[in-house]
């Protein structure tokens, strides 16, 4: 995989936004580079048994593995964090979006594992993200939020409910 | 098209759901079929401007037709509402969801003709979009409504909030 193998190429300069095949790789900045470096990509070559340890860590309910390929398959774009040390890799932050590829997004499964939640990291994905659906000419994005992350998101420039506009979800009869 | 060409033979017998190549046609009763009959599709050959009218009667701010087209052809599912009488038809009811083929589905753009509201014909276009969507195996239906709507949303099943999860729209800082 060209990603990877960027990655762990000693004259690597990917730390800059970096385009490839429809993949791309961006590097953020943490308190010790030296050691340990996150980066985000859009790439969807993610090892399922991976994603699933890491909703696994934050303890969402299993789905079946066959659906989830699909949904990473049929969603319009997938982004990912990485923490890379040495020559390993670690899945640690995932997020992805439905489209109409023109006018709206829809953000889901956003999860960041435990051990790098309040760093910050969630909002560099979050804007990660943002940055990408923006860049596809999106203009409307959006997600459902549960209670504990809406304060999350309004920081981000999330709006609950505008002008009274409600999410629902519908439940058979 | 063979959809028109179907309903407008003599000898239509296209009462009872029929595929054509993955398209839908479903005739519900209506108070006078000898004069009009309503008949649902998921056909997307839909005329721009037919639909732009239609949301020009519902007084929706006019965008790109480019981009209506894109959003047609990248939804997952979409589907329409047409009154049939003789040999005219026309466009009186729209809707589309964006989904990840897996999980979940997202309906946008609910439109009936304002001389079509009232009549129960907007409960039937729903409930026809939700048998779709529940065919393809999606479990997770959900929409962004208008304060006005949510009644009608409501009685269809949805749910507002649950569990206290809430939609957000992004808009830049």
């Amino acid at each position: 995989m060209v990603f990877w193998k960027k990655l762990f190429n000693p004259s690597d300069t990917a730390t800059s936004p970096t385009s490839d095949h429809g993949q791309d790789l961006v590097e953020i900045k943490t308190d010790n580079p030296a050691q340990a470096r996150i980066f985000f990509s859009t790439d969807r070559d993610i090892d399922l048994y991976e994603l699933e340890e890491l909703c696994d860590s934050v303890g969402w309910a299993r789905r079946p593995l066959r659906k989830v390929k699909k949904a990473i398959e049929c969603s319009f774009l997938v982004t990912s964090m990485w923490e890379v040390k040495g020559n390993r890799k670690r899945l640690v932050g995932f997020a992805r979006a439905t489209s109409d590829h023109a006018f709206n997004a829809t953000i889901w499964d956003v999860v960041i594992h435990p051990a790098y939640q309040s760093k910050g990291l969630g909002k560099s994905l979050m804007k990660y993200t943002i940055k990408k659906l923006r860049g596809e000419d999106i203009s409307n994005i959006t997600l459902f939020a549960d209670p504990h992350v809406i304060d999350f998101y309004r920081r981000l420039g999330f709006v609950l409910d505008p002008e009274g506009i409600k999410g629902m979800f519908w439940y058979p009869d």
